[in-house]
C-alpha cells in the first residue's frame, strides 16, 4: 500500500474492508430457513465481512436541524454494506473540554431517536473524553460533548463512546455459527507479524442484516487489517490451538 | 479513569504500564541459573509487566548534534523500566509527505548506530507514512522522513517503522517459559468487553533485562490496557481454551 492509498482509505472512506471466505465451523453450506440465498451468502455460504468503523455519529431529526438549518435532512453520500445504512454528506466537529476537538467527523444515516458519537480510543484520549466501551445505544451515563455544525451546535449530556466489538448476521448466518442474538464470538486475524484474536465480539441478529464484523480503527489497526491473509469467525475458541 | 488522568498518562508520560502477576505454565517458581533473584523477579518468579510504548524515535550521536546543536548530548529525563534506557529531555518533529507532521516525537537513549522512528499504525496514517511492521533495527528498504530539531533538521533515507510487538526477558525468564531468544509468544489481556490475543510476540533475550511486553498506542487501545484485569504470557496457544 503506498501513502496515497493510505491516504485515500482512511481520509475519504469511513469504513474499510477485508471481504474474506468464512472459516465457519460448518464444512458443508447450511439450508437458510426457507429463503435460497440469505442476504450476503454468496453459493450458498455465508461470506465474512470485517469492516474498520472510523470515529462517527448518530443524530436525531431535531439536532440535524439544528446543526445544519431548519429543514435539513441527511444526504446520503455513500451506501454501507448492511442495507438502507449509509454515510452522509454531512460532517461535524465534535468538541471536547479544553477546547480540544475533532474537526470533521462523519455522520451516519438513517437518523436516530437518540445522539452519539462512537470513537476509538484513540481518539477518545485526543479529544479528552474518557469514552467508555459499550454496544451502541447503550449510552446511559456516558460523557457528552458539544457537536457543532454549520448552522449551529447542540450539548449532547451523553452519548459519547467506544463501540464495542460486533458481528452483524441473520439467522441463516445464526444457524451457520450455532449462535443466537447476543451471544459472544472470537475473531482471529491473520497479519504478518501482527496477528490478533479478538474477543467479546457481539451478536447483533436481524433478518435483513448481512455478516459482518464492525471492529474500530484501533483495533483493525493493531492487526494492519488490510495485510490480512485470513479472518476467522468462531463461536466459542479462537482456534488457535489449531494452526 | 477520568478525562484529566488519560491526558497525563498519554500526553505526559512515554510508557504506560499494566504490571500483574505472571500467569505463565510453571505453577512452581523456577530455580535462576545461580541467581538468587534474576532482574525484575519478585519473591522468586517472574514478574510480567506489559508496556504501551508511545511513538518515539532513537537518535546517533551525529543527529543529536545536527538538531540540538553542536556538542549536544541527550539528557535523560526518566528511566524506561530496563535498566540503562531512558526517555530524554528531547523531542524532534517528524515531518512526512505532503507536510504533515507530528510535531513533538520524544526521543529514547541512550543514543544508537542508527537513528529510527517508532510509530503506531494509527500515527503512520495520519503522518502519510506506510511504516511497516519491523523488529527493532530491522530497517533496510523502510521510509525514511524529516526530523526537524531546534538546531536544524536530518533527512533519514530509511528508518520508519512500526515496532512489532516482543517481550524482553532474561534468561532465568526464558528457562521460566520455555523459549529462547527469537521464539514467538502470545500474549492474552483479559479487559472488560474488549479481550484480545496477540500473537506474534517476540523472545528478545538479554542477560540483564526485565520481563516487559512492549506493545504499541493501537494495540493498548485496541483491548484498553489501562482497564485490563488479567495478562498472561504463554508459548504456545493463548490459553483461551482453558477459559
Amino acid at each position: 500500500m503506498t501513502a496515497s492509498t493510505i491516504d485515500r482509505s482512511v481520509i475519504e472512506q469511513l469504513v474499510r474492508n477485508a471481504i474474506r471466505q468464512s472459516g465457519g465451523p460448518a464444512s458443508t453450506p447450511v439450508a437458510a430457513r426457507g429463503a435460497a440465498n440469505p442476504p450476503g451468502w454468496i453459493d450458498g455460504k455465508p461470506n465474512l465481512r470485517v469492516s474498520i468503523s472510523a470515529r462517527h455519529c448518530h443524530l436525531t431529526d431535531e439536532h440535524v436541524e439544528i446543526l445544519f438549518g431548519a429543514g435539513s435532512v441527511l444526504k446520503p453520500e455513500k451506501d454501507l454494506y448492511q442495507d438502507g445504512f449509509y454515510a452522509a454528506e454531512q460532517t461535524v466537529m465534535v468538541v471536547g473540554p479544553r477546547r480540544r476537538m475533532l474537526g470533521s467527523v462523519r455522520v451516519l444515516g438513517p437518523t436516530r431517536p437518540f445522539s452519539q458519537v462512537e470513537l476509538a480510543l484513540t481518539d477518545s484520549i485526543s479529544l479528552g473524553i474518557d469514552a467508555p466501551v459499550r454496544h451502541s445505544g447503550k449510552i446511559d451515563g456516558t460523557p457528552g460533548c458539544v457537536l457543532v455544525g454549520p448552522a449551529g451546535s447542540v450539548q449532547l449530556t451523553q452519548g459519547v463512546i467506544r463501540a464495542a466489538r460486533h458481528v452483524h448476521m441473520n439467522f441463516a448466518d445464526c444457524d451457520h455459527y450455532g449462535v443466537q442474538n447476543g451471544d459472544m464470538m472470537k475473531l482471529k486475524i491473520v497479519s504478518p507479524d501482527c496477528s490478533v484474536t479478538f474477543e467479546d465480539v457481539l451478536v447483533r441478529a436481524d433478518e435483513a442484516a448481512k455478516l459482518e464484523v464492525h471492529i474500530d480503527t484501533d483495533e483493525g489497526n493493531a492487526c494492519n487489517l488490510d495485510t490480512a491473509t485470513e479472518v476467522t469467525l468462531k463461536k466459542g475458541g479462537c482456534g488457535c490451538e489449531k494452526k
